[in-house]
């Protein structure tokens, strides 16, 4: 696989982003690295003359970009996502430098789509978009001024990518890992489950899901684990009711709680 | 010596800037990586409210920003250069990366003041600026768009430095590097003798005092080296004369060349 063609698998997701210069400026970084695939997320002002003027010569990279309703529309098909972010949450996905998290993303790229993600000028990304993702990566700065504009962002970041793909070396016989949906999918049903068997009577249900996707951003999902796990929710679920009938055939006078 | 004390010692050098909102940009670029001291080099419009705009919280870098009227000027006291271009050029000093340049302008920058030095937007350093540098840096891009936004260049390299900082090892024992000064003052001298020994007669003086400096950026003149060569010029000079004289005496006949 040529570098150009390992490139051509990783996609720049901008979210929200309320400049149209900074999406222009953008394009421009990611060209400057040999990459093409922008996705926007409902940007504040896109067409924009500002944005092409930012852009110079990669305006070919905005008339391609792709504009998306959501994340879970702009990450459709991808199975390792790196979100940007320049403060450290409590969340606590696992978090990296761009030169640490860079070479494990080419990896995965070199057999299917994966992002970048990006967030907002003034808050970044939400709690919710970085749950999302596999790995956190931030961009190591001064402790008094952390605050990198996302365009000059998004150029050290290709630009650690670009490097990293000078080295890359492809690890042989990777199984194919899960995309964004089937992950989602999984979560899905996950909490279903977790509710129906009565698990979140005693947890808060939105930390113990944060909880739970960090373990499994760290497990880097494979489809067929996908597969195991849901066939262990439907289990999981179908002993529950099982049990739950049996109960209420025995005691007739006790309410669902 | 702390980390900040050692990125006090760098100075960022933007010479001829087009646009002032590059300058803005570039300046918030420093401020995330740590370094504070800007140096403009007749930059078309400055200060500038596009300028203050795109700096953001980095208007303090802005505000303390030295204007000067040549590059000579602005690497006063400077005893290391690296020179930022997007092309390879012919004159070939020294050609590095980033990553490879960093490193040796932190030993520098231990002792003394060093300086990266940016072009305008759109032509770059020219031959005369870049020849006054001890390395050319290129920053590794797409051979189809090579072409960076100044302020993105800037952060690149700011964020190569401070990756570098945090690997800073000083070396034993430095022996103080000549200033950009006394290395400038060497030049003249040197040239000015090889015009009075003969020495351009045969040779095209432009041309050679490049590859002089060429020779001269990588062996990174000490102050007392510089001592030394401007002792041997001078008496390349003198002697020179002497001979000449006697030459005269002998042909009283022979005109002037």
């Amino acid at each position: 696989m040529s570098q150009t063609e390992l490139l051509s698998n990783v996609r720049v997701v901008l979210s929200h982003t309320t400049h149209p210069g900074n999406i222009g400026a953008a394009a421009r970084a990611m060209k400057t690295m040999g990459l093409s695939r922008l996705y926007l997320i409902n940007p504040r002002y896109f067409p924009d003359p500002q944005a092409t003027a930012m852009a110079a010569e990669a305006d070919d990279i905005l008339e391609s970009a792709t504009v998306c309703a959501s994340i879970d529309e702009a990450l459709h098909g991808v199975v390792f996502t790196v979100a940007m972010t320049a403060r450290m949450r409590d969340i606590s996905i696992e978090v990296k430098t761009p030169r640490e998290a860079m070479p494990e993303l080419l990896q995965h790229a070199a057999y299917q789509p994966v992002a970048l993600l990006f967030g907002t000028e003034m808050s970044g990304l939400t709690n919710e978009e970085m749950g999302k993702a596999q790995v956190l990566a931030n961009i190591p700065a001064n402790p008094e001024y952390s605050s990198l504009n996302v365009a000059a962002a998004v150029q050290v970041v290709a630009y650690e990518l670009a490097e990293a793909a000078q080295l890359h070396q492809p690890y042989a016989e990777a199984l194919p890992l899960a995309t964004h949906e089937q992950v989602e999918g999984m979560f899905a049903h996950m909490e279903q489950t977790l509710h129906a068997i009565g698990f979140f009577s005693t947890q808060n249900p939105a930390r113990m899901m944060q909880r739970l996707r960090r373990l499994y951003a760290r497990a880097r999902l494979e489809q067929e684990e996908i597969n195991i796990l849901r066939g262990i929710l439907s289990v999981a679920t179908g002993y529950n009711a099982r049990l739950r009938k049996r109960y209420q055939e025995e005691h007739p006078d006790v309410q669902e709680h």
